[in-house]
């Protein structure tokens, strides 16, 4: 199994409204690191996993939309706790949606699967790994 | 697959004496940083993988019993070659009590995976991961 | 010239509402890496620059008054521009102080410099450094 | 699974002469981090996963073929685009031949899998891994 | 005294045709993750020490003159030998000019000083740092 | 100023017998990655600070003394407290050496300034830096 990781980066306010997080429960922030990793089994017709100018571009729209933003104020997130995890089922969903629309090139058609990495700091970082579907 | 990886570490001193370690036969000694992986198919009810406070908690104090030791004073590691390797096992089976006890936090029940990584230096590590058991 | 260094983190909100800032006006957040590097011209008896437990604990506890803290709301920087540069200056003077306070070890007195960095995350940082007075 | 993981690097010219690659086409160059991780289900009689000196010292000879050199001279490589992805394969390629000839010791017989990774720069690496044959 | 550090990358091929660089006389290449620290005395009204959209940009045109370059066929190094110290100082001419200039903003007059790292891979890395003139 | 800085690395074994050092009174060990810098105000006729091969060739021949080893049974450390800041000024005495005598080349007359960092782990970090005679 070939894969291919880049990376691109975010900071974003949020709070985590529940007992559960204690100091966490308040607005605070965080700087994410974003790896986002793709895979194939074998390689296209130019040796590559994926068009790595078309991942980053995809990337980098996803990742626009949260950019400075207090995550509180998006409709799309109402009422969800945006932990660490859940953010990286969110950039996964947007990478799988690009690889199903083609946005990620005609190749994507063949990845096996995707996995997004954020790294809160130094010390935590959570993924979210699965395959794709793959389209006939 | 989500995962939620955390981080601490440790210096120790320990002897490798079977010849195949050749000059790391004496007593020499080593800083380790400790990655811990904890991984689950769904998230919990908080959207998270495992309570990061707990399994910190949980690391520190495994790592505690063997912080600025000589591991050849040991009791526990009488008779064993402290590779690294053998060292995250160590550490994944306090990590996989810990889960099993509860003391990880009620939806440690849930966990599918665990992974731990000993970094050496800036090249070389080890790992160990396997899957637990789930609680009935 | 020796010099000492050590790492803590925190995560925070903020806004930094000046049309300087284009996209980052907005409450958003970061995941500051701090490194305080403690410098001085000779060792001290034991062969340190400073006590890193009496450091860390500094650096601990003038990190946690700002730890999970939406920085608009704390009366301390009312008024300001949070920037990270103005944020290493502000670590800068706590640890200043503790130098001179004595919370530092009694041997900081002996300490010449003071360089603070927070990592904002992997493509850019700040830092501030100054020589400190030096008590009779 | 236990794995034992280990670094190396190269500093190398190509080009990528196909359309598909934009800018990238022309004669460029590129420093590789490689490292290359070793799999096994247990331990060896020393606790290991591999001879980790004989796994440096495969490595080394293997990338010793390609340092410092210009790939597109190279007749090995002659006709392929020499990419991150299918590099890594090309390293993979040669530490399974040296786990099959015993190059890295006897025990090599029980690695189960190696996975390869070319990290290009900070924010980008490609990977291959895949199983290895058993030797009765 | 206060810093601001950016970071960019490039990859190139060269050759340093002269029999001190040994295996690196033939071409070959390198990928170049690039540092540029800007420092002032004091901050600017906005408490910052340069402007990071303009120093991001400035230091993204610099670079793209010389991605996925053959440097030995560029005019601007005809008989120079490019090593990573040279390249330092290339780096650095081109922002102290953009200071100068203007091109970093208003508030680079009271810049103090920049230094450029570059850094070949894990293992080692070289910097040029130069006060700059103040504008009048 | 220019510097070029290159890494290495070693694994030993020590105790800090003085009660300032509480927990780490007692044997235990680390791996300290080095870092050595080299300082020139201009560059040699081959456009570098130092030659790589022979710097890297005097850290290997200094840390080679050290790797492997228990500290406190060799007999140069002898009623030495051997803290990281103490181990910093050790290497930098025998870069200094190396130096002087011609070993790191004949430009290395020329040299300003030689840093030494040994890292600890991931958080912590000590350096001994100072300026080198001129040799006439």
């Amino acid at each position: 199994m070939y894969s291919v990781e880049v990376r691109d980066r975010i900071m974003i306010a949020h709070s985590l409204p529940d007992p559960f997080f204690g100091p966490a429960q308040g607005k605070h922030g965080a700087s994410f690191v974003v790896d986002v990793a793709f895979f194939r089994e074998t390689l296209t017709a130019q040796n590559v996993v994926v068009d790595i100018g078309a991942a980053l571009d995809v990337l980098g729209k996803t990742l626009k939309r949260l950019a400075y933003q207090d995550l509180d104020t998006l409709p799309e997130f109402a009422g969800q706790l945006t932990t660490t995890e859940f953010l990286c089922k969110y950039v996964f969903d947007r990478m799988a949606e690009a690889a199903a629309s083609g946005a990620l090139g005609a190749d994507a058609a063949g990845l096996a699967k995707i996995r997004v990495t954020l790294h809160e700091h130094d010390l935590a970082r959570a993924t979210f790994e699965a395959p794709l579907a793959r389209r006939a």
